[in-house]
């Protein structure tokens, strides 16, 4: 089998799944609790977060331990949006194709009142530096922009978005879920204020995530309750789980280099056998876009067919993100790159492991041609496109 | 040692560590993913659904996993009121010794416009039903009152406010984190109409819970994103968390009539044993409380000196929540039933562990004495208590 769908979620490293059966068996002290069995649960908790915090270039003291990804995105937006209307500033800028965490969280903000603008990401993929500048209000309380997409992969320039929001002081999160343990991070130098990350995506467990606040923001409770994470974040802390993601997390700091090394050649390598299907196309900026992803769009073809037929020949991947699946929309990330709906519905998204090797690329390049022709076959999409009654697009 | 601070968090079971270790090795398909692996997660998944389900006398698609008690406390609480005000009603009747996830939860609703009548608990911790009666209003659109009190122990007569609710069309909520594998819980035989549990309560992993929400009662999200849990808690599944939490509580609910049984006894001859010390009493109603739970205050001492003390004697014990640990207010439990400060101040809360035996129980009595008496040996105000200059309460 080839998991080729490590965007949706990763393989748990033996590191992490040691770290965290020791942690289950041994260190069962309530971190909140006086005695010496408590309190040694909290250095190995302490002693996660300034592994975590270290990854990013924080302060242990900036790192608030999460339920995942998502938890963090809404608590990032909830913090900042109740900050900005303590001052009367109720405007937020984000991205057309950020995570639906985000999306859904600025949906009921604007519920609330506030005023959301959302970017355009262009056909690369990419937001431009100067159109946020374009969009910054006096009143804009906050701006989010993902630092490389789920679906598509595309990474955005971070540093310079983080530079133009701490110039016009505006609070900047990035939802940098796919990107922590892959790309490297810094939040001085990316000028970050807010960042969202979650464990299973870089060989942790699932469950568990963190917050990255600068000091002086002022967090909201989205889980009201004990006083852990200095009172931002209520429930007993899951030792075992924060372990587990400090341990992998810096597995995957520690040679994120080398895994990059590997995998873009890889990546690029796929990329380049795809491409020789007919009427294909790539989704998102080629050079921009995190080592292990690839994202195709096939002109007259379903994308959940493709998906069924390569998982009988033992290869995993996905059409977008697995948190959307069961919807029959087209995905909103293809969509904001300006595909339409047609060619939206027949794509692949491929996401390569850290262990993928060139018989593995190989592998899905010739299934993935043999199955988007034995689809086409039979489409009547591509009959029509075939005979001319409907133009190609791709 | 002795671990005699379960109520904060228990010791996982072998059974709970080893099905986790086993789904984080193999089980790492993303539940939302349409091929086989991530479809044999969703398997998993749903069949540890059904086993909670099971043990509350619940229905699959009524439970909804989360991030653990807390999460549940303030999605439960959330929803209900969400759904009130829709109706024009914005009363809500819970108690003063409530779990912090409940009462700071309210706070926060208060402030946002309900009203919120916290009923009395009595010196035996115990809520009256008939003043839960005279409490509900036409207006009122949520009771919420914890099963089993998390330092006093209080077993809460559940059915019958439950019953009361459902003639009044009130929906009713009970914390049942402490409860949940100690007592039997029928959430139809007892009225319930949204319960909120914890795994790491019941030698379950932390980080994970969950919320039953009966059929019919709208929630509300707490976390926005991807359609996970019905739509209603966003998230990739900790599926590994779940599994562990489904296989300890399973294990859990299968002897908990003996598990009670043998701790009982322990219980009460541990409460005697405390009672032999002079100017000392039982917190909380001596029959209506949990198997495990004992609670005193003792006159003339400080509590966190007598943890420290038992802790170097190798006891581990709390003088209430592990979650407010940090806090010098003394336990709003013990205030609530009608403990002054200073005897509030003095107080131990010891929860027997499945295993206890009785030369434990033995062993804590000595030392407990021993460290007692020693501490009121330089106590200032056991000196004034002694020589009437202050009048003894206890």
């Amino acid at each position: 089998m080839i998991y080729a769908d490590n965007a949706a979620t990763t393989k748990m490293s033996r590191a992490a799944i040691d770290a965290m059966t020791a942690c289950m068996e041994q260190e069962y002290g309530n971190p909140s609790s006086l005695y010496a069995l408590g309190q040694h649960a909290k250095e190995t908790l302490e002693r996660a977060r300034a592994q975590v915090a270290a990854v990013i270039g924080a302060q242990p003291e900036e790192i608030y331990f999460t339920s995942g990804g998502s938890e963090a995105d809404n608590q990032a937006l909830r913090s900042a949006a109740e900050a900005g209307r303590k001052k009367g500033k109720t405007h937020i800028i984000s991205t057309a194709f950020e995570h639906h965490a985000v999306l859904h969280t600025l949906k009921k903000l604007e519920a609330e009142g506030f005023d959301v603008t959302l970017l355009p990401v262009h056909t690369d993929g990419l937001v431009r530096v100067e159109e946020l500048d374009a969009a910054l209000r006096e009143s804009t309380c906050l701006v989010s922009v993902m630092t490389a997409n789920n679906e598509i992969g595309t990474i955005q320039p971070i540093a310079e978005l983080g530079a133009l929001c701490r110039a016009r002081g505006v609070p900047f999160h990035t939802d940098a879920v796919q990107a922590v343990g892959h790309l490297p991070i810094d939040v001085e130098a990316q000028h970050i204020d807010l960042l969202s990350a979650s464990a299973h995506k870089f060989h942790g467990p699932r469950g568990v995530g963190f917050l990255y606040a600068r000091k002086g923001i002022r967090l909201t409770n989205l889980i009201e309750g004990g006083a852990q994470e200095r009172g931002k974040r209520a429930g007993t802390e899951n030792v075992a789980g924060i372990v587990g993601m400090a341990a992998a997390l810096e597995a995957s700091a520690a040679h994120m280099e080398e895994t990059a090394a590997r995998l873009v050649p890889l990546r690029d390598r796929l990329i380049a056998g795809l491409r020789e299907i007919p009427h294909s196309a790539l989704n998102g900026d080629a050079d921009h876009r995190l080592p292990g992803n690839v994202n195709f769009c096939f002109e007259g073809i379903e994308g959940e067919s493709l998906l069924l037929l390569l998982d009988d020949r033992g290869i995993c991947a996905s059409s977008g993100s697995a948190c959307t699946s069961g919807s029959l929309d087209p995905s909103h990330v293809l969509l904001a790159i300006g595909r339409v709906h047609d060619v939206a519905h027949g794509s692949l998204r491929l996401t390569l492991g850290d262990d993928a090797t060139a018989e593995d690329v190989d592998t899905i390049i010739q299934n993935v041609k043999e199955v988007v022709e034995y689809l086409r076959g039979f489409s009547p999409i591509w009959r029509d496109l075939q005979s001319g009654k409907k133009p190609f697009i791709l």
